[in-house]
């Protein structure tokens, strides 16, 4: 299966949405243009994705909060004068936040809808703002069916918004975070049936527990392995896996 | 088995609320205390529940808005004063609100966030501001187990909040709705397995598509059918239950 051309990453300067720049960056056919967005791409957390791109010139930074609507519709105004005609074939809705700290003692409003914003609200925000230009690059694509080289929404999700999981993983409650995901992959799902019809994969994907910040060095994945199996799976996905949840090494997860 | 002697339900003055607030009062053995709450017990909408509370001594109306957390700190304290040395056996989060509207086309931010906030948030903080009436409420019962006659959450959820069953329902979109309901249900099982060791029992119910301002006269269940299944549940509802989501009959539904 061909790769996607153009792919656009929310949260990238570090974590895993970094090393998802490097690894595309460094696959053997890279994308034509890759649009790596975070809050602050002049900061000193976004460094090292300046540095990749004083070396890349098809990765092209882009200053976004996805908390804020104004700020999204705005990047996508940034993004298709650069396409400048071309459509884009692949979303990545990973930027997230969490309170490590949350259980139902501890967890307040402010935490849940600060978290919810980020983690639920903003991919929504993102697909509405970008919509037309995966519309474009599924319009331009002579694949049949659904394909990430065609147009697709990638939400990074995690095995902690699966309710039916949720015993397992209770050592870590972390409400806000889980109730952010449970929405993430509803709204996952709403993404796959709406967008279907304008040839659209809408998948959810969940990570593993993964050694970066948010993850902490008690995780048991290295990002890099991570990541792998993320890029990996995304060439195998099709038609019957939009609207489900995957994980890195594209096993179906219950909801 | 027994039924609850004291119930609290939020959003009482209309629809599935007002009906439940009825049917209890009109029960064989009806509660002790039933706390009715509105966001404004002294407008024109809540006049039927004046109504009522004119006629039964035992109906107290109290004022409380569940997306404000001082409001439901201080309605924990009026129905503290109340009971006066009793606990509270059954929390009803029946509040809810919903746009009709909300397609992936129309769907905002403020919308989202809004709707989580009554129909997700508002929960949350209920339980927390009632948690310490709800396990006196558990302390001085002799039951075994769990029960709503003993101490209970019951959060109103809806099938429309399954990711499972999204596909079947999707001609009614309702994003932020349906978002905010699958986050409900997360927050309904972090609650069962937080909750468990205090002896409280935590379950999602899913009261039909009823013909109420917000099903409307389209909807295939009248009020008075689908509170009459709710409440035949309730007094079924054991440690099995806790952590899940039922329809009006007892049925469970995935998530």
């Amino acid at each position: 299966m061909a790769a996607a051309r153009t792919v656009l990453l929310t949260g990238s300067n570090r974590g895993i949405g970094l090393e998802l720049v490097k690894q595309l960056l460094g696959s053997p056919r890279p994308p034509a243009w890759i649009f790596a967005t975070c809050r602050d791409p002049d900061g000193p957390r976004a460094q090292e994705l300046r540095d990749l791109a004083s070396k890349h010139p098809n990765l092209v930074l882009v200053k976004l909060d996805v908390e804020n609507p104004s700020a999204v519709t705005d990047a996508a105004k940034v993004v298709e004068g650069k396409l400048n005609g071309m459509g884009l074939n692949l979303l990545i809705n990973n930027a997230g936040i969490y309170t490590p700290t949350a259980s139902l003692d501890t967890v307040d409003a402010e935490d849940m809808v600060r978290t919810y914003k980020t983690n639920a609200v903003g991919p929504m925000l993102m697909a509405q703002a970008f919509l037309p230009l995966l519309k474009k690059a599924a319009q331009d694509s002579k694949e049949k069916g659904l394909s990430c080289s065609k147009a697709a929404i990638i939400n990074i999700s995690t095995i902690l918004g699966s309710i039916k999981k949720t015993p397992d993983s209770f050592f870590h409650p972390v409400i806000s975070y889980r109730c952010s995901k449970a929405a993430l992959n509803m709204l996952t799902m709403c993404q796959a049936l709406t967008y279907k019809e304008a040839g659209i994969l809408c998948v959810a994907l969940h990570p593993g527990w993964v050694k970066t910040d948010m993850g902490t060095q008690e995780a048991d994945l290295t990002v890099d392995t991570s990541v792998r199996g993320l890029l990996s799976v995304l060439p195998i996905l099709s038609e019957k896996h939009s609207g489900t949840l995957l994980n890195w090494e594209g096993k179906a997860i219950p909801w």
